[in-house]
């Protein structure tokens, strides 16, 4: 018998009637002759709102006491779906993270998952119940509740169609699928009907908000085919899959932007080895996650110009550390710019074609956008531009890359 | 080292800054050089909320998931309240009950404590920690969430306060302690010092709600003494101790008064043996408790009237089965009227005081007040009177009884 895991977002769980409307989704999938595990976030918005309630009682809480009151979102909706597919006449009970259990590492409210043990849920489900998981949450080794993190729930869900091998992973969200870019700004955007994994990562790791990198990882890691689909109607979605599952690749699946980023110009400094060496460990000892580098030619004087990219909430952290290294490494000044968007085009197709850089800086220069810095791998293209460019620069590449819906 | 178990009730806890409060209070027996176990309540109105939406979700809610929801409430505040004492330097962790673990049986939403393991309890206090438990809770024998029922965390603080040997157990609410009236209604009542265990059951069995008859039972079968004393000031409270301990025992205690109860007159029956037993079989078999019974002297006719008292929840459900049963019986009618009010005074000093019912009957007398049904035990005396009555009758009894403050 096929087996799913049905994973609901904070929207698809909002209220009793969304719960209601979930209930009937799983019970479809039920009559269809599945075997269907499901997992939950929390409602939309109480996850907030217990946020606020610790940080107003502590601005540093103890993470560990944190994780108790972050992980009763999804304990509620948890019981609630179970009680609503009760209603429906389908077999459900709910399951924590300590029962399942789902065992984690002790690194409170950013957990690693260890292993999930799948003996009872195998047990339920053998006899036509559907299990119904908090998401979000597991346990420690020292049996204090944990919780995974950004993306938690959907974590959750991938790790939990591992462990009862799954034949699929439905992550229900409010958005129908994933997009060649963002519908909101690009109007012509087209929802892919199937995408893989490595694109999937890239998309998410370069700003696409439909799913976390840690759960696509995940999903990879163990062969998980995942769909993403709404919750709020009935077409299909889009499926994240081996490269080997799909026929025709195209060359660009999709554009992602990011507004996250801050750009960091260290000006003259001495162009001899060991000096970005000596820039950047500090940086790194800091916990600053540089992204995008770029080193200017040097000038005569033997002097140039480093350029980088930082997550905007770490900038004031790396600009002291790097007041604290000015004098050793005797460069001019430090200049910083967070009204930049970093554009980056990304295929798996793209190995095989030339000329896909070639592209991208022509149709960006035909719109006069400027490009401060741009970094690549193999399946991704990334440029740094100035922030007011973004719908600009996002619309010009699609169309250039033949994505436009017609 | 003395050992104390301070429990803080909804109000207690209703907000940030209550807990703040209530973190200080902790602090302060710490300080003394208390080991301090706590166990908190649901914030103030969050049992209630939950209550609203599992009953949104299903009219006729799973015990079992209902029990899921319901604890996230005392989850949340257990925690706060461990982030509170952190905050002020105590080293405190929260404690759910499937963590202690708590043991209950079965029985869902109403759940008997089976045994506490002390042994981490134990080790946290001897290292100078503050267990902070959440009240309300356990762990069923298959793993799943239990509640305790109504007073919930009050039978958790005793309970727990016998499983680690306290010696006191302060059960912190939003009145001073147990008074010889409600204070509402009888401006001269007066806050008892100390009242015996056997007195706090009959009150609370009688309608007093400063403590649940479950709690004050376990505490006296477990030797706890017991403090009710309030959180928003510093007065001393009301000791529940054993008889031997109160030196200068008073005829009467206090005066307890419920509008719970609605009585029901089954006229004309036949007076033979077993007519009673046909009657009140069926009843206790629909799980209808009735209370107090009266049965009027045998007319010349043969037949007599019975007259008893039932919760008023379950009035329709009496008279139901009454229906059922009174061809068989051959009675004339039913009356029923819910505008009672059960008037009890409570004493163990009467068991060696002859005149304590006459006082009763004469005080009542005096203000023209009829009595309808007369109940007694060792050391209570309870009347039934029209409703409209209640705060005439207890003003008057509370004066007959030499109880009023000066």
């Amino acid at each position: 018998m096929p087996r799913i895991v049905q994973k609901f977002g904070g929207t698809s769980v909002a209220d009793v009637e969304r719960i209601r409307h979930v209930a009937q989704r799983v019970k479809r999938e039920v009559d269809a002759g599945n075997e269907v595990a499901v997992v939950v976030s929390a409602m939309a918005g109480e996850t907030d709102r217990l946020d606020r309630l610790v940080r107003e009682m502590v601005a540093q809480p103890d993470a560990r006491e944190y994780d108790v009151v972050a992980s009763t979102g999804e304990q509620v909706s948890a019981a609630l779906t179970a009680l609503a597919l009760q209603e429906i006449g389908i077999s459900a009970r709910s399951w924590l993270g300590w029962q399942v259990p789902l065992r984690t590492d002790n690194s409170h409210s950013c957990a690693q998952i260890k292993d999930i043990e799948r003996v009872e849920l195998d047990a339920q489900l053998a006899a036509g119940g559907v299990p119904v998981m908090a998401g979000f949450q597991g346990i420690s080794p020292e049996g204090r509740i944990t919780t995974l993190g950004r993306g938690g729930s959907d974590i959750s869900a991938v790790a939990v169609a591992a462990a009862i091998d799954a034949d699929r992973c439905d992550i229900y969200t409010d958005v129908d699928g994933v997009y060649t870019a963002d519908p909101r700004i690009v109007a012509k955007a087209r929802k892919l009907d199937k995408i893989t994994y490595e694109e999937m990562l890239e998309l998410a790791a370069q700003g696409a908000k439909v799913l976390q990198t840690r759960s696509v990882r995940i999903a990879m890691s163990y062969g998980v085919p995942l769909q993403v689909l709404s919750s709020f109607n009935d077409r299909p979605g889009t499926l994240v899959v081996d490269e080997d599952q799909i026929v025709e690749q195209e060359t660009v699946s999709g554009i992602a932007y990011s507004r996250d980023d801050a750009k960091i110009t260290v000006t003259n400094i001495a162009d001899r080895p060991g000096v970005a060496a000596h820039l950047f460990g500090p940086l790194a000892e800091a916990e600053v996650n540089v992204d995008m580098i770029v080193q200017n030619v040097s000038r005569e004087s033997g002097a140039t110009d480093l350029t980088f990219t930082v997550p905007k909430g770490e900038l004031e952290r790396t600009l002291a550390v790097l007041e604290t290294v000015k004098a050793g490494l005797g460069f001019q000044s430090i200049e910083s710019d967070s009204n930049v968007v970093k554009i980056s085009v990304i295929g798996v197709g793209m190995q095989s074609h030339a000329g896909v850089a070639q592209q991208m800086f022509s149709a960006l220069a035909e719109k006069r956008i400027n490009i401060q810095v741009i970094s690549t791998s193999d399946i991704k293209i990334s440029v740094l531009v100035a922030e007011e460019y973004t719908e600009l620069a996002l619309r010009a590449l699609h169309t250039a890359y033949g994505l436009d819906v017609e």
